[in-house]
């Protein structure tokens, strides 16, 4: 089934310990359609760049299958800008710049065509945007997922608010669960959430993987315990990509296929991390990517007997 | 077959935030036995007391079929004690106080009826003592299971550096494996003390889980996410001892075994930690057991079709 994911298209520069970069792609839409991209071939995007956009990175999406038509490039505006700068442990980060730009005025138009995607991907963005694409849209979509930040949490509270019931799942890290609910215990934060809207919570933990909760049901999917992350920059959003793309892709929403769900998206996220922003998801086989989820299954397998 | 513990036998005073204990009975060998004695039944210790140790307390101990021949009572003496406090968060905790008393010339004497033993599971006590219970037994055991902490590592590292070689299996959390190695990856901090002697190390993540390494493979263990966490104190020992309990009562220590020890030593840490000390775990029946374990199960299960 069609996924419609909406979200920054940006340019970050970043450092960590091994080194830095210049204006390369970023944002989060980018992250969760480039990873969606391996799993749904209905891959539509609503998002704005500047004229300092370059067709090449276009050309980029589109040749990943990722439908454009709902790209706005805006004459004579620039591109959202980010950069950052990450510490040794590589699990604290400094904005060193911001620079909104186009995405000071955002308006998510919504084409036609894109009218009947039945999985709606509400990448990281002011929860007032995200709630006119869930407005915007004649039928609601059969799966909603919802990605928030710290930023929001804090400084757009009653609009977050009203966005979460409208949706299905809401992807957040510990310490948004935690900023969120005021609850320190996960299991208690996760009961919160699902009090404020949506029936699905996913708690992303880093390198300690992410828990699901539904119901009264949990699953703990595990990471992959890595050497080196070279760049954790855009993880979270190309777990979430891997996340619904595989949703979209098997048309099913069960809570064991959100299971399947997640490990897809942990093992997206694990090859994200290896290269600076989005060059590894740019470039991936089925191949690696199938040894990579045997790897996940090897990891966590036990049986009793 | 037959294990033998080593370790201190306490009395410990708590405090956390739902409330205080008097002096109750502690000590890592405590923790380990009363687990591993849901496992095995020829579960022999070597401690010390001194005569302040009410027998009632042994006979506690015996009750659940633990030999107590190896623990001394020390005429005169007192037995060592503990004092803490943890924090809200209950992941630190202060020493208030410490009094080694017995501890302090512990000699451990192995009976003759121990000599047989081919589990050996060293409880945190200083690394000089548990190396001298390596060299009295009269054979190696054929798994060696040490547990140590951040006290040794600091004040006793040549010890400890000695003994390392001397065993098979090094039980350690998260920040013990990187402060042992200086390295901050817990992937990295593994293979750094898999050349320091044990083929085999688990790093134990509190609410995060265990991962366990041997060669180059890793296995990634959950842990139950608990809405309360009422008393931590033990359940590395009590995770310890369910872990070589299992092994032990099986006489495999097959990789495989090894996946499934750390999740019975995970279910029983997760039952440790519900009440103050070692009140839950010495009331336990076979039935939760086996329901907490088949929790463990569901909580990471899942197929990729």
């Amino acid at each position: 089934m069609s996924l419609l994911t909406v979200g920054s298209v940006a340019f970050d520069a970043l450092e960590t310990p091994f080194g830095k970069t210049d204006k390369i792609i970023g944002g989060a839409a980018t992250y969760i359609t480039l990873s969606a991209s391996y799993f749904t071939k209905e891959n539509n995007l609503v998002a704005v760049v500047g004229d300092d956009f370059p067709q090449s990175m276009i050309d980029d999406l589109n040749q990943h299958g990722v439908n454009t038509e709902g790209l706005q490039v805006r004459v004579g505006e620039k591109t959202f800008f980010w950069s950052g700068k990450y510490h040794n442990d590589m699990n604290t980060r400094d904005t060193v710049e911001v620079q909104l730009n186009v995405m000071e005025n955002f308006d998510p138009i919504i084409p036609e065509a894109y009218q009947d995607c039945q999985y709606l991907m509400l990448g990281n963005t002011a929860p007032a945007i995200q709630r006119i694409v869930v407005e915007r849209l004649n039928n609601r979509p059969k799966l909603i997922v919802l990605d928030t930040m710290n930023l929001w949490i804090e400084i757009a509270n009653p609009d977050l608010m009203t966005l979460l019931p409208m949706v299905d799942v809401l992807v957040v890290n510990d310490e948004e669960a935690r900023q969120l609910t005021r609850e320190y215990a996960l299991v208690k934060a996760a009961a919160k959430i699902r009090e404020m809207g949506p029936k699905t919570v996913i708690i992303k933990k880093g390198e300690h993987g992410a828990l699901l909760f539904q119901d009264n049901r949990i699953f703990s999917a595990p990471a992959l315990p890595l050497a080196e992350v070279f760049d954790p920059t855009g993880a979270g959003d190309t777990f979430a990509g891997g996340f619904i793309g595989h949703l979209a892709k098997t048309d099913d929403i069960s809570f064991d296929n959100m299971k399947r769900a997640i490990i897809y998206g942990s093992a997206m996220a694990s090859f994200c991390v290896e290269k600076f922003g989005a060059e590894r998801i740019m470039n991936l086989t089925q191949e690696e990517i199938n040894k990579r989820v045997s790897e996940f299954v090897n990891l966590s397998a036990f049986g009793l007997e």
